[in-house]
């Protein structure tokens, strides 16, 4: 709980301890530190802090003086007490109990990690799935952005289900993928994430279960898991997700299939035209409800993919949900949900609740994105260029890593699933890798089980990272072996 | 849940009930008005559509020889099949059983209504909680949005907390309001109703009280209940919630109190400094953590109100709330909490999981606002607009209520907090008012009893929609009476 990204001035004329003493002394009289917090040990602190071990017991020896914190208990040296609060009449909440009981999971620890470790200095992010700021078209930007803030003339509450412009806009976009859906039918949310979200907390309930494909990126966040349900992994093939697996894992209970048929996270499989047509005329006798996760469909590099599998739903079934993150912009946080009105009036209701809708600024960017054609135009360059990044890792890849892993060529998307032919351990690799400035996303966060996996994109590090990052990784590899 | 905004045009060749069959067979077989969903009575059907009844007769009767509805029974007309359903192999899932089946409440209906009906032309809102768009600063807005487009190099995903720039240009913002608050003890928040959320999610548990005003803002919302804790109310007098009766309600078990001290919505109050003394004392005394909603703070007329209760506290016990929704734009959504770290590091994890995180767009916006100083100019203005709006209505209100109801005069804020003197239904007045193109937000909506309360806000209408509206406003009360 407690982070530390500071050092004592070597130069200073105040000696290191003292530093040392003042710094902790302001975080804990600031309540940044809390009561009960755990400081990290002694070794690691003067690692941290780059002191001797002498400076850093000087400096808590003087902290357990003033009564701040105390090491005599086993599990290590613990905030006790804080000045004012030895000053005044109460104590400190126990946020600590707080904190566990409330009903959402915490992040995996790796994700957690894996989120701080991407904000350090040099480090080479393999694992990244968005774009790298390389590929951020800042001329167009600007051009949308002077428009919008010509255009605006109040910012206030959105309607329920976003912008009516925008869902005008997304209405007729959405077109070219098959799909007939009218404003009042879709949804505008803050990223395809908080689709999710909103889908568990309100047309599902806890104890049900959720078929996915195994592995899923759906299985590396909690979404669904703290709102109560479970995920239960269905294996896949080349051409998608297993319809008879399907068939043995359900029951009259089952509500809802989540499905990412293009261009798939973490596999980078493209579910085939009859496989869609199997998946919809199945799930569809089963009145089963699918989720379709379609966050990549855009960034094909020699073909289209076959269309979607909204496109081919007759009876309402299909929860479409669209996304500008990975083809412009996470940062925006602008997504669309398309089905039953019923069920989207329903989504908009506990949006309303939860939000009161996404920005408005990014929403009157979005539409103004499209609407200009600009956003298409630059998805078709962003094809070559993400095309041309994954020759290159595959390159990379045939020169570090061809007797060390197995790979698929992904005719789409970002990733590559990496499947190490030899055996080591992943999590022993990752931790390795990220101490030695190389982040990746190791295959057992998306999985059911312990897998060989490394999830690589070719999305986000630059040219040259990718191919010291590729090197070097192979390197720590053999060592591991 | 079926809306119909639409009409058949009279000038087409085409027949009226011809025109109104194919605009219901496109919205059946779109799937957007799915089986089972049940049409407005016929009478409603032909004043929505604006024909006669006997038009709107040959068009059912047309639909029902289609199979696509059915009128035998008893509740109404009802959509029973869509054409490709017929054809396809099985049915439509049972969305209705989906829908009341996620743990979210839905809106109060008088919320629902509330928000379609802000939508409609003409109709003039006495109730809306926002600024008037004639009160955008559409130049300073441009100038921001400018300088943001020159600056943005990327628009990744952000840092789990939001924006550092952002964190920092905040923990600098409040010093004014006495808080001293590093970047990493800052989370930044869509709103701060996401705030809310995300605390009911994160660190309360189902079955909780939350302790709150009477009345009370939150009261209007279902994110706490959502969630499953009990609203429990906490009467007030002139100088804030009550002590006393704070004392009479918490147990143990009771893990937070909800405030919001400074012009208070919907009744306008501000806490006074002793007040807040007591406040932090005795909630430090009973460690019952506290959040502060300061959404309205710098909307202050004359002078300035008191500290934060934020800055009064010495144990950590306060969760603070600010928002840009209330002085510059709500559709921004971009607010931050302040609190002890590991709570803070807390409602983060939790908030990546939920949509991973506010918009960048809006947060360099929010950063350069406040940064270039144009944040702090425009409100002093503002305060100017909106006191000149507030001495606008509080005389209106003596010209058409003098003898019907009793009011406050805000010291700052967007509410009056009407008391109506004379007995009528006030839902009745709610109705009748939007039938008649002016929209109130009934004081029941606030409030843990029945009262006889409208809270009127100055921000929103124009001075003329404030004329007309209180006027007939009037007139409405008294042929209630
Ligand atoms: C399949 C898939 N869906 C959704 C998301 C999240 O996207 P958004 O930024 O729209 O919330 C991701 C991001 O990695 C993804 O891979
Ligand atoms: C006291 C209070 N807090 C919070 C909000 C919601 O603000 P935001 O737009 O920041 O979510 C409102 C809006 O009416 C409010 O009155």
């Amino acid at each position: 709980m407690i982070n530390i990204d500071w050092k004592p001035d070597k130069n200073s004329n105040m000696p290191l301890y003292r530093q040392i003493v003042d710094y902790i002394k302001e975080k804990i009289s600031g309540w940044e530190w809390i009561v009960g917090a755990k400081l990290p040990s002694q070794r690691k602190l003067a690692d941290i802090f780059e002191v001797n071990r002498s400076t850093l017991i000087e400096a808590i020896d003087e902290l357990k003086s003033y009564g701040l914190i105390d090491g005599r208990s086993k599990g290590g040296t613990v905030i006790v007490n804080n000045t004012w609060s030895v000053l005044a009449s109460g104590k400190a909440p126990n946020w600590e109990k707080y904190i566990k009981s409330g009903v959402y999971e915490p992040n995996l620890s790796t994700i957690q990690m894996i989120n701080k470790l991407e904000y350090e200095d040099n480090i080479i992010r393999l694992s990244t799935g968005e774009l790298s700021p390389e590929l951020f078209p800042k001329n167009a930007m600007k051009t949308v952005l002077s428009k919008v803030a010509d255009d605006i003339s109040s910012l206030g509450y959105e309607r329920t289900k976003g912008s009516l412009e925008l869902r005008k806009i997304i209405s007729n976009y959405v077109k070219k993928f098959g799909i007939n859906a009218s404003p009042s039918s879709i949804l505008i949310v803050s990223g395809s994430l908080q689709a999710l979200q909103l889908i568990s907390m309100s047309i599902l309930k806890p104890g049900d279960d959720v078929l996915v494909e195994k592995p899923s990126y759906i299985k590396s966040i909690n979404v669904f898991e703290s709102a109560g349900m479970k995920l239960k992994g269905i294996s896949m093939d080349m051409h998608g997700i297993e319809i008879r697996e399907i068939l043995k894992n359900i029951n009259k209970e089952t509500p809802i299939l989540y499905t990412i048929p293009t261009f798939q996270n973490p596999t980078g499989i493209v579910m085939s035209e009859n496989r869609r047509n199997e998946l919809i005329k199945i799930c569809t006798k089963e009145r089963l409800p699918i989720i379709e996760d379609d966050a990549y469909r855009e960034l094909w590099f020699d073909k289209k993919p076959p269309q979607t599998l909204k496109s081919k739903d007759r009876n309402g079934i299909v929860l479409y949900i669209g996304t500008m993150s990975k083809c412009l912009s996470a940062g925006m946080r602008v997504g669309w949900v398309i089905g039953p009105e019923a069920v989207i009036d329903r989504l908009g209701d506990v949006k309303m609740q939860t939000d009161y809708g996404a920005s408005s600024l990014s929403q009157y960017a979005a539409a103004e994105w499209i609407s200009s054609g600009l956003y298409e135009k630059y998805i078709e360059k962003l094809r070559y260029e993400l095309k041309s990044r994954r020759d290159f890792t595959i390159n990379l890849l045939h020169e570090y890593f061809y007797d060390l892993a197995e790979w698929n060529v992904p005719k789409g998307g970002f990733y590559i699933w990496l499947k190490l032919k030899v055996k080591i351990d992943v999590n022993k690799l990752f931790n390795l890798s990220w101490k030695q400035g190389i982040l990746i996303n190791p295959g057992y966060i998306y999985d059911f089980h312990k897998n060989s996996n490394i999830r690589i994109s070719y999305s986000y590090a630059s040219y040259s990272e990718m191919h010291i990052g590729i090197k070097k990784l192979s390197e720590i590899v053999r060592k591991l072996i």
